[in-house]
C-alpha cells in the first residue's frame, strides 16, 4: 500500500515523514498550478520556474516568454501575469516559458530534492490522479499556501486527490493534514464554486477583478497535461506516457 | 475588533500576519497544555517549560518536581510523564515543576518573545475564553502539532475557541487557518470523543494505553485554571484576575 501526506506549507516540508519513493505533487490553486496547466494546453513546451524577478528578467533577455505575479498582480516587464485563462487565449506553441511567483515557485524550491514533482490543479484532477495511480509511489502533496500560511483551496484540492487515489485501492493517508483535507473536500465538493469563495486568496482575487480565472480554477477537468520535472523544468507528458 | 490569527505549526509561527497587541495562545491537546491545568488544579504554583533533558535533570538536582514524556512516554529520570490525570491525583501544593514535552516545550519557545502567553486546551476553555475576551487584544492561536506537522486534536480547539471569541462580539477571524478550525470544529463539537479518535496522536496514545487520559483530554471545562507567562514560566492567574 502506498502512502499520502499532505504538507499545508512550503515550510513544513522539510518535517514530512515520507522519505522513501515518493512523488511531490505541488498545488497552487490560485494561480501557479492551474495556470502551468492552460500554459501547456496552449502549446508551451517547458515551463521553467523561477524564484526571482532578477532571473525571470535575464531569461527575458535571452527571448524567452516571462510570466510573473507579486501579490496576485502581474509584473510590468513579464509579458504573462498568472492568469490561467489569458495562458489560454494565446498562441504559444513551441515556446518556453520562465515563470516566477509569490508561493508556487517556491514549492518547487523546496520539492526539487526529491526528483519526482508533478503540478496539479482542479482542472488536471483526473488526469494526474491517473498517472499518479500508475506510478505505484508514495505521494507527498505540497500546498503552496500563501506566504508560507495555510491555504483553504490547495487544501479541497489535496482533499479530492486523497479521495481518487484512496478509491483506487493503492493508496492510504497516514497524517492528520491529509485526513482532514478529505473531510473538507467530501464536506465542500457538490458546492465548491461557492464554498471556495470563503478563501482569503480568492477574495483578494475578486478585489483584483479576476473573477474569469477564479470560476476557471475551480472547474474540473477542464486540462489534459501533466507537469512533470525534469531537472530544466516542467515538460507535459506524452499522452502514451499516461 | 480584535484579530484572530491561527498557526497549524511552531514551524508556521514567524508567519502569522499579527504584530501588534497580540496574546498567544499556546494549544497542545495531547497532552501538554491539558497536563499543565491539571498540575495547577493540583496546586502547582508554577509550571516551567523546559526544552532539552539535560536541562531538567539540572533542575531535578535543584530539588523542582520534574515531568517530561518523549514520543508519549514517561522519560525514566522525571517524577511525572505527560499524564493530566496522573497530575489530578498528586498532592502538589505549592511546589514548582519544570516540564519538558515533544512539542508544548517548543510552541512556548516560539512564543517567548510575543510576552503575552496563555496555556489553553478543552479543560480550561471557558476560563480561557472569559480572560482572552476581558484582555481585548488581538489573539494568535498557536497549536504545538506533532514534531512540527498538523495535528487534527489542536485544531479542533482552535476551532472552538474561534467560535466563542466570535460570539463574543469583540473578534473576527483574518485567515484560512482559523475559518477551516471553525468549519472543523462546528462539524464535530456534538460527538467530539469519536471524532477525535481518527487522530493520529490519538491512536499513538491508545497504543500506549492512555485511555484515561484521552477521555479527559476532550471533556470540556473541567478546569478552573488559566496558566499565564511571566519571565520565568506559567502561573496560574488568581481568580480575582479572570
Amino acid at each position: 500500500m502506498n502512502t499520502i501526506e499532505v504538507c499545508f506549507s512550503p515550510a513544513l516540508f522539510q518535517y514530512k515523514t515520507t522519505n522513501d519513493n515518493y512523488i511531490v505533487v505541488i498545488v497552487d490553486i490560485l494561480r501557479a498550478t492551474t495556470a502551468f496547466c492552460a500554459a501547456f494546453d496552449s502549446g508551451v513546451t517547458r515551463v521553467i520556474p523561477v524564484s526571482g524577478l532578477e532571473e525571470l528578467f535575464e531569461y527575458k533577455n535571452k527571448g524567452y516568454l516571462t510570466a510573473a505575479e507579486r501579490d496576485g498582480k502581474k509584473v510590468d516587464f513579464a509579458d504573462f501575469g498568472n492568469s490561467p485563462t489569458v495562458f489560454l487565449h494565446s498562441s504559444l506553441s513551441g515556446k518556453e516559458l520562465a515563470y516566477s511567483t509569490t508561493n508556487g515557485t517556491q514549492a518547487v524550491e523546496m520539492a526539487k530534492s526529491s526528483g519526482n514533482i508533478v503540478a496539479a490543479a482542479f482542472v488536471n484532477l483526473k488526469v494526474v490522479s491517473k498517472w499518479l495511480i500508475s506510478q505505484q509511489k508514495n505521494v507527498v502533496i505540497l500546498c503552496s499556501g500563501w506566504k508560507n500560511t495555510f491555504s483553504f483551496e490547495d487544501t479541497l484540492f489535496a482533499g479530492a486527490l486523497v479521495e481518487i487515489l484512496e478509491q483506487s485501492g493503492g493508496f492510504a493517508h497516514i497524517c492528520d493534514a491529509s485526513g482532514v483535507s478529505l473531510s473538507l473536500w467530501q464536506a465542500s465538493k457538490n458546492n465548491l464554486q461557492e464554498v471556495v469563495k470563503n478563501a482569503n486568496h480568492y477574495q483578494r482575487l475578486v478585489k483584483l477583478g479576476q473573477q474569469t480565472d477564479l470560476l476557471h480554477c475551480f472547474q474540473l477537468n477542464s486540462s489534459e497535461a501533466v507537469p512533470v520535472w525534469d531537472s530544466r523544468g516542467f515538460k507535459n507528458l506524452p499522452k502514451s506516457n499516461i
